[in-house]
């Protein structure tokens, strides 16, 4: 995950900016950057252990570990507001953490075998990082979650017992396991092209493989000392603040997530801090511009728009309506929150496929792509002249091959498997729908690694938003096409988004002289624990909180009802809007484009006001859930923006620990909980807020 | 108040530790000593300016500003807890910062007539501990306010007419205005003798000028100013805070004062930690010692006494009773707390007169009583050789004289006034008893202000309940007894304290060169400003909180039930206990004495356990009210623990003005708080907390 597209930017995490940023304090901190010649020579005296002793248990076993811890976060956060942030600094973080204490226990005890190296450290980062990827491509607070009959409820439409498919583990494994590989396979053998040749920057990956290299400095290791430190403390004190608001949530409306900071009817309208550790945390990492166009949405929406068109009740939609009805206001916010992020998502295919595209005829051509793009966010070029860094990267890069037989076998031989497994897991699935996808996946997942590699934007939920309107009003609806969109957008999104994962490893490995081979076993490897892991957990939040997916209920799954939506609407086009809501969505989908045009703009002739330009994709997420979380993560950017003003080098090197930590521990602390959840354990105390009257009300009725 | 005796280290304010504790850091920060040569050599070139220039319109209006602040702040405490921490610190930094300011500004100007000097800077704090030592001797927690009917029907007995006077803010005025000046004009003559020839240390009164001359020096203004911006930081965040409560207050059982942090068995217990930023503040001033001593005592009678008296329902006591009846649990908790106060105050009387007139035996033999007496927490004795500092001090405190017989001719005049007006106000306190208490005030006066000199414990509390027992006992029960005994604890109080006061001041004086003449104006001004504002401030409290001092409120005003029922006691005798009360209540008188002793032997054998005996007086205050403001108060302990870990010098230098703000922000609040109560505001929402169980039936009354 440590790659995703601008639309991920809001779904899956923001990662672009968030790895550029770590990115940038790193350098700051340990003055490693990419081509400056010192690298390699500090680290020319260690010996690179074969690709086989890089693959240890510890860091398998460690691996597991943070897998578990950091598939609950996603998760948490898939099913709570749908932002995930990076897990790259605190996986690294962690992984040095565990092997060093490790590595140096043994080494006390004598006991010590192999010493910790980074490239160790990156098969740990790799395997994690593949793992918990999955916790966010499986869909569960998406397209996987969007087929359940409880989403089906939320949506619009009548669902027919063919659009409805509920989350069981046994099929959830065995779908993830026949779709969750062939990324891999797919592009495995364009590493060198990728790598070497066209020289991609992935600047995440690139972050990452500094990170770790810093990290075995000796200066670096003093560092991470430090910041596994505040991140320890965070981590306590996010656990025991989740542990605290625990006790005083009996019911699903007690307890601090229900807090009326701003008061009683800013809280019906969604404004108020939720207490969320979490949110803060994700807020302190997040740009600030995020954060900002976060809250503007939920302004918009929550304080403008919705106000204003519950006063045409009888008018627009009949007040009848349950709350929870699409035909209702519930429909505007759904259906306009689609339009904004189909509007931005599809802005940015164009861009990131023009980019390619181009970037790619011109590479062909033996050009340098980045002297004729400007690629915002990129580090600088490499020095084209093969430097003592570049010579031995290349060499211990091309030392250990993957033979190309073995990726285009394994490619076909997984594509007839899940071809010939898929329509029975979901018989809406037609053999030749799968045959088509995958005819073009390879193409796509391609695509999609090298815009990665070039703007560090993976595309995969907008792919596999493209795959659920093309086979969903392929199917059509009376062959079940809302499942099979969504389905094929499950196919879609594994197969790009592993792709640009694997590919972003590979450069992490060139950079850190990891062993292809042992990446690409540590991916394969953190892939089936995560479709293993991620399904559990998932299982574990549906069976613990009977309300999961219902809105305004503690995990609300925003994107599945988004997801599920878009599928109808595919399939069964505009018929189930409520009045003007298309028109609405006609605005809001040009202002996406608009805003993001002129953003583009500005970028080039005026920098300086581009970066107070909202993005319209942080702006959709709370027209559906709200704008609490909004507020949370409004406190961390404050928060963070307090410590820079007060100790700059302080806060750039710890801020991004102290939220990783903040994320962890109330990340992990729902592990407990929904285990207390699942044995029946209800919280003893209900903290509530009433107004004075109610309350007087209720005076009177204990008092009798 | 910056001279307090261990029996008001409860009731009024831990000063001889406080502000020992103070002058240690300052010395640590300033190395400025007693005795060191050069503090009055940096002063040498700047002129003293005459007594009448001292007292500048300035330096009165900052003092009028800062005494209604501190009245808020004293009151407040006086009718929550009663632990109140010495105002100096902040009287001083506010004083300090006010006229500063205001000096800076006219200097920008160009308008400046007079420099700030360190002599109207004592002048300020003297004025502002006078005025706001009126708000603790006036007895608005204790003795005035057990006075009231309202007391009266929590107390033991059937109360009759006759021992009933309600607070009117017109004879409170009265009252005050005839018996806070005695105490100044009875000892205004032996300043001489106390200060210059027995060269008492006063703890308090040295801490102050050092503190007050530090400010004046460059470095300490510098020092000064940070401490003001602390200060003010957390005065806003305090301040803002309690405003940020208000609004989930709208009733009384409302609110984060009622959140059961510890859950709700805890907080039927009392154990809870209440978010009170004025005793987070206190126990960060407070010694560890004494919050461990109240959490101790809390642990003791709530979580142990109490629950096993409450099993002896049927059998000690009547399970009938109301839960307020003072023949019920109820009141083994007002008399075993009285019991161990009675017994700590005993002691601490006996100690320290016993040393007072050794002391003065020894210093009318002409030696130095320090030598004969281990005087804990006092400075380091002054060279006996004059020193340069001495002997320009010394002609500087000689050279205004205050005539012996303004003195005594004020005595006569007031007293005269006095005997002449009480009995008008108070009907049961008959001539003859004051002029009894007259003829032996002076005598009492001067031993307080001797004692407090030499160990900073002024004993005024102990005096006013010796006051409460002889006149009670000697009115008798028919003659209203109750009301006599209140009446003359008053008066007693007041004189003995404002004598420490003043005494304590005049060293404050000669260590900053400043003219007796001008302090004792200055205490006059003060006290008279004391007289107005503090009954004001009480009659906001009183009109604008209805339940002002009703158990479980938000101000119980514990120590008004504890002195009424000592009246009581003193009258009828142990006629009113419930059973086994009384040799419960001899239990704890002896084994606060024990514990004194036991205290005092360890001091002596064996230093570094003696820190670890709890102090009586404290343990006694929880038994009463409850220990949920000892969780507070733990809660500042452990901050400044920790901090004290991480940056000892930076806690030391800070610690005190963070407290302060934290203290004064949220007493200021209290000042709209009760506008806003009087103006019938309340606030709009309830923060509640209820069972789980309950909170189904409240789910189910209100989905009805």
């Amino acid at each position: 995950m440590d790659q995703n597209g601008r639309e991920e930017r809001v779904e899956n995490g923001l990662d672009m900016e968030i790895a550029d940023g770590d990115n940038n304090k790193h350098k700051k901190l340990e003055g490693v950057e990419e081509g400056e010649e010192s690298v390699e020579r500090i680290f020319a005296k260690q010996e690179v252990p074969s690709w086989r002793n890089q693959l240890t248990g510890r860091a398998f076993g460690v691996s597991f570990i943070l897998s578990v811890l950091f598939s609950f976060i996603v998760m948490k956060l898939n099913l709570t507001a749908g932002i995930i942030p990076s897990v790259n600094v605190s996986a690294g973080l962690l992984g040095f953490f565990f092997v060093k204490t490790w590595t140096k226990f043994l080494e006390n005890c004598g006991l010590l075998r192999q010493p910790f190296t980074r490239q160790e450290n990156t098969v740990i980062q790799t395997c994690v990082v593949a793992s918990s990827g999955i916790a966010f491509s499986g869909g569960f607070g998406s397209y996987l979650f969007g087929m359940s009959g409880r989403i089906a409820q939320e949506s619009a439409g009548q669902p027919s017992a063919k659009d409805i498919k509920d989350p069981a583990l046994g099929w959830i494994i065995g779908f993830l396991f026949v779709v969750s590989f062939l990324g891999l396979f797919s592009v495995v053998s364009l590493r060198k092209i990728m790598v070497i040749d066209f020289k991609l920057t992935y600047p995440s990956g690139t972050a990452t493989a500094h990170l770790i290299n810093s990290f075995h400095t000796p200066e670096g290791a003093k560092l991470a000392k430090k910041q596994v430190r505040a991140l320890g403390k965070f981590f306590s004190f996010s656990f025991l603040w989740g542990f605290f608001q625990w006790f005083f949530k009996a019911e699903d409306n007690c307890g601090f997530a229900n807090f009326p900071t701003f008061g009683l009817k800013a809280y019906d309208n969604m404004f108020f801090f939720d207490f969320s550790a979490t949110y803060v945390g994700v807020g302190m990492i997040c740009p600030y511009i995020i954060n900002a166009s976060v809250l503007l949405g939920g302004i918009l929406s929550w304080g403008l728009m919705w106000p204003l068109i519950e006063t045409r009740k009888n008018d627009w939609y009949s007040a009848e309506l349950s709350p929870k009805s699409l035909h209702g206001l519930q429909g505007y916010k759904v259906f306009i929150s689609i339009a904004m992020i189909l509007g931005d998502g599809l802005y940015t295919f164009c861009k990131v496929l023009s980019r390619t595209l181009i970037g790619l005829y011109i590479q062909l051509q033996g050009k340098d792509p980045k002297m004729a793009l400007p690629v915002d966010g990129s580090l600088p070029p490499n020095t084209l002249t093969a430097s003592y860094d570049d010579q031995r990267r290349t060499q211990l890069f091309l030392k250990d091959q993957i033979p190309a037989w073995f990726a285009v076998a394994g490619y076909v031989v997984i594509a007839s498997v899940s071809t010939a497994t898929l329509p029975h897991i979901f018989p809406q699935l037609k053999w030749y729908y799968m045959l088509v996808i995958y005819a073009f996946a390879p193409a796509l997942a391609f695509c999609n690694a090298y815009g990665c590699g070039l703007t560090d934007w993976s595309l995969a939920s907008t792919y596999g938003k493209l795959a659920i309107f093309t086979i969903g009003a392929w199917a059509g609806a009376t062959h079940g096409g809302v499942l099979a969109g969504l389905a094929a957008c499950g196919v879609m999104m594994n197969i790009v988004s592993t792709a640009s994962d694997l590919m972003q490893d590979f450069k992490t490995g060139y950079l850190t002289l990891a062993s292809p081979k042992s990446m690409f076993v540590s991916q394969v490897i953190g892939t089936a624990m995560g479709c293993i892991i991620s399904p559990c957990v998932f299982w574990l939040f549906y069976k613990a909180f009977d309300d999961l997916g219902l809105p305004g209920s503690q995990y609300p799954a925003p994107y599945a009802v988004v997801y599920r939506n878009m599928a109808i609407l595919g399939v069964e086009g505009f018929s189930s809007l409520p009045k003007n809501c298309l028109k609405l969505c006609y605005i809001f989908f040009c202002g996406a484009i608009l805003i993001n045009i002129f953003k583009d703009v500005m970028e080039r002739k005026c920098k300086k006001f581009a970066k107070f330009i909202p993005l319209p994709m942080a702006m959709a997420i709370p027209f559906y859930i709200g704008p609490y979380f909004a507020i949370d993560m409004c406190v961390g950017s404050l928060i963070l923006y307090v410590w820079v003003r007060i100790n700059k080098a302080k806060a750039a090197a710890f801020a991004p620990a102290v939220a990783s930590g903040l994320i962890c521990g109330d990340g992990i602390w729902t592990l407990p909980s929904s285990i207390l959840a699942l044995a029946g354990v209800k919280a003893p105390i209900c903290m509530r807020f009433f107004s004075r009257a109610t309350n007087t009300r209720i005076d009177n009725f204990l008092g009798s």
